[in-house]
């Protein structure tokens, strides 16, 4: 990959592609070089939600709005424009995680041009959610989509079954849509196969925006509560050894130890 | 967990705990939260490497560097300090993610002081490497470290079976150091029972950091290339349906397709 100091594979050519992850929600979760590579841009592409984000940002640029859906239509776009000039495509979190980078980077292939690319990463949701559940990771951990639009369900089936197995954290992302109401509860029970009822598990809404909200539950009763997972939600399920940290009856946290306990004393 | 919000659960208290990821390498790949954290610090505690990494922002504060292999120690003297004052643990990449947050948390449980804390969320390796590649994550993964200082290597052995199994791509952490050199050749060689030969490996060796390498092989290659790699690198090992981007003979980077394919024409 050209790394962002290059300039410009094609001789006299201006054109520059970024592939930008502009966090999870506030502007203050953005790094500095996702700033300064949207602040660089003559013409940035996304869809709404993700544009509305950094609509601060956006002041004197081109703006192409993009749906749901049309992610091809557009990366194709966004290739074609950055022939020509420098052209930032956003993507929430982080574009290498369920984001744009891959789709521009294939319609990119597929054209063959030598226009210098760069992938900006960010904060993605599993370590957004994370941290406003203590630390429900810590060490290995898995992550998988329950959205069956580009993989079939029974290929995300087989996966959660042996990410179970793993006994590590499994993050789960897109956890519930409409049409596909059922996916958390089937995960939730498989899940149930192969951990403690009494796992962890934790859900965060709008991690770093507005409304914010952040549940703690176990494996046993989470069922009860799944009607408070939305599709802007990620879904953190504890690993063996996952444990919630509490004050008195209050859930402060999900804390997955690293084995410092089987060195130290504390 | 309380939010960035809060202000003293202790009445009157002035403490406050933070900890802080601060990315892979370059400050601009740190977020504008981690750099307000900091900057608001009285006292900064850390691994020398990564309080070096920002040492421009230290400035007027007190700093306590910590050696590896004193993380207990180091969690309980932040604990101490954020009694009485602004503390700010700092961890490279993400805290929640082989970093700083779940040892500090423990610590604070088992302390029983209410003191605010909060956790920043930062670029993490996977992400970082993986963007220096292109795309070779893009959807599920798996994120496994080959550091058996607190996980036995049987346990980690039986992790990565199961994770090559989900033939999804996996990302290593830790992948060589001295006394354990042998790890990844073994992680390769499990992965080669369960991927194609061609299936894509990419090393990446100090992200966004002087003297940044990336390799990008092949499974049935990457045991020639098993040199180049050190404790500063991060191994991802492709999934089935991941590919090298190449543009005539050369590597451009390693690409897993989200399935777009299944769909559309491109």
């Amino acid at each position: 990959m050209p790394s962002h100091d290059d300039q410009g594979a094609q001789p006299g050519g201006r054109g520059r592609l970024s592939i930008v992850g502009i966090g999870p929600g506030g502007l203050d979760q953005m790094t500095g070089r996702a700033r300064e590579v949207i602040a660089a841009a003559e013409c940035v592409i996304g869809n709404g939600t993700y544009l509305d984000q950094v609509a601060p940002l956006l002041g004197g640029k081109e703006v192409i709005r993009s749906s749901m859906g049309k992610e091809v239509d557009r990366a194709r776009r966004a290739v074609e424009l950055a022939c020509s000039g420098r052209v930032a495509v956003v993507s929430g979190g982080d574009p290498g995680i369920y984001g744009m980078a891959s789709i521009v980077l294939e319609v990119l292939e597929h054209s063959g041009l030598a226009i210098p690319v760069e992938v900006v990463p960010g904060v993605t949701a599993a370590t957004a959610a994370a941290s406003r559940l203590g630390s429900p990771l810590s060490g290995d951990f898995a992550v998988i989509s329950l959205s069956d639009l580009l993989t079939p369900w029974e290929e995300i089936e087989r996966r959660l079954e042996l990410a179970f197995r793993m006994q590590v954290p499994v993050v789960l992302y897109n956890p519930r849509s409409r049409g596909r109401k059922d996916h958390l509860a089937v995960a939730l029970s498989l899940a149930g196969r192969h951990l403690p009822s009494e796992t962890p598990v934790g859900f965060v809404k709008d991690a770093f925006r507005p409304g914010e909200q952040a549940v703690i539950t176990t494996l046993g009763k989470a069922g009860e509560r799944i009607g408070e997972v939305d599709m802007h939600a990620t879904v953190i399920i504890g690993g063996r050894g996952s444990r919630i940290w509490r004050r008195g009856e209050e859930a402060q946290g999900i804390i997955t130890p690293r084995g410092y306990e089987r060195k130290y004393l504390y």
